[in-house]
């Protein structure tokens, strides 16, 4: 199953995909995709239904991020064996982690907003894991029966914040809108190998990234099972993997975003996302006139 | 205004300390203390409320964390001059930031449970911050607008996740039953200056820690300033400040908890914790049994 949150930010109905491309509307089933209804076999509750029943959806609906409700959006650094080496950074021994405010999180085609002051706003598409059952001391080999689904994440990191500004990554990880999810939440059973997806990312469709989840240092069944030996993970938790190498940081000489770029992004069977990055001073015109900024 | 939430964990009812220091059941006002009820101005509408009218809850009754749903859990590092100096730091030129998983969230008087393999668990009392609206780029002066108001967290840390396992502190910080929570929040206008408040911590009856938010690095005002700069704060969000001298690390030798210290804590004006520390087998044993584990 492909499924989707749909309509205003703030307000998303659930839904899914149907045979031929069109949002059918969950909201008469469950209530929302998110930790709540996870945690109580959400997948499972899905499985006898015929989409064709269900209302369909106007086509041009705005999507939301493809989970609601995110409580622990977990990162994790340096992931890729060829990204490792592109930023000059030896293989790590152990997952590096970090956390990204859940407060970033957007849907996949919501404007992207260069904070205030950034100089250095960076790409990276990653692919992400949905948790679906709590999980503590899970073993790899067990691990993958905990997730809920896969998505498309959109990483996007301030170098200077995150790099120069003392301490941890927290700081250019967490900005608004910093983290579009989606456009899918995909089942597993629908990803023939999660560690066998290409991936890509344009900016103002040139290609920037190019990657495949096979040169992932820590593949997904080792990183669920590698956190639940140091946090609870819970249902609605969602954790992103890395990125491929490309991004702008480790250009000669490094690029970044600007005002009126297109970000388009995706992964092999997870979909595609497509972000205009606005200016500050923008956005809060926005904010002021009381219009919608996603 | 004292607020709590008590009963069983995972089914918290909130309530407010009446004049006698009993426990007054406001379940028949609000839903809970959490994100939607403090965005809904929670504060203002329970002033007018006589505690009187409302039904006394036993004593005895467990305490659960004070705010429930966390999202955001963050924590500043290093930010007393004084345990800087303890741990052969600089200090910050500026907030250090690092996150504490919201599923370590429990009760001020729970167990709290050494993580499998733990050798070096080791106590933080620290005065936590909790967000009452929505803050993106406040100003210093401002911040403390935002705040609905203060309790007791125990930064519960493991040494060497924390330090010795590669990359951020994240690892260390977040285990299961690391963020005890209490025992009220305590609403602003009840604090006369939060920057001049005592706090202590004993091991066993032993005094470890002394100290006083007053030789805060980053005053509570600065800190909220400082991160609404780099996320958007919500309602519900927990900022736990940093801590005063005499953690275990610190000693020489080190010294570090082990399964039935009972560790006591408080802040003055924010009430005490006390927790009994606890092996993990001791722990799984428990949840193996479906017994209560908090």
């Amino acid at each position: 199953m492909k499924l989707v949150r749909w309509g205003e930010s703030g307000a998303e109905k659930p839904g899914l995909i149907d045979q031929g491309g069109a949002i059918r509307d969950l909201s008469g089933v469950i209530r929302d995709i998110a930790s709540p209804t996870l945690a109580a076999d959400l997948i499972g509750n899905l499985r006898g239904i015929d989409p064709a029943t269900l209302p369909e959806v106007p086509a041009g609906t705005r999507l939301g991020p493809c989970v609601g409700q995110v409580r622990n959006f977990i990162a994790i650094g340096l992931n890729y064996a060829d990204h490792a080496a592109e930023t000059g950074s030896p293989i790590p021994a152990e997952p590096i982690i970090f956390n990204k405010a859940p407060s970033c999180i957007v849907g996949p085609n919501d404007d992207v907003i260069l904070p205030k002051g950034s100089a250095k706003t960076d790409w990276e598409v990653e692919l992400a894991i949905v948790i679906g059952k709590r999980a503590s001391y899970v073993h790899a080999n067990e691990a993958l029966d905990y997730v809920a689904g896969y998505c498309v994440c959109h990483d996007v990191s301030e170098r200077e914040f995150q790099l120069e500004r003392g301490g941890t990554w927290t700081k250019g990880k967490g900005c608004p809108t910093f983290g579009p999810l989606g456009p899918w939440l995909v089942t597993p059973d629908e990803v023939a190998d999660v560690q066998d997806l290409g991936m890509w990312l344009d900016v103002n469709g040139e290609r920037m990234q190019t990657g495949s989840t096979r040169t992932m240092i820590f593949d997904c069944r080792q990183i669920v099972s590698y956190l639940s030996h140091f946090m609870l993970l819970e249902p609605g938790d969602v954790i992103t993997t890395g990125t491929p190498p490309g991004v702008g940081m480790g250009m000669k000489p490094a690029r970044f975003l600007k005002a009126g770029d297109v970000v388009t992004l995706g992964i092999e069977g997870l979909g595609e996302q497509r972000q205009t990055i606005v200016a500050f001073d923008d956005w809060t015109a926005k904010v002021s006139a009381g219009q919608p900024t996603n």
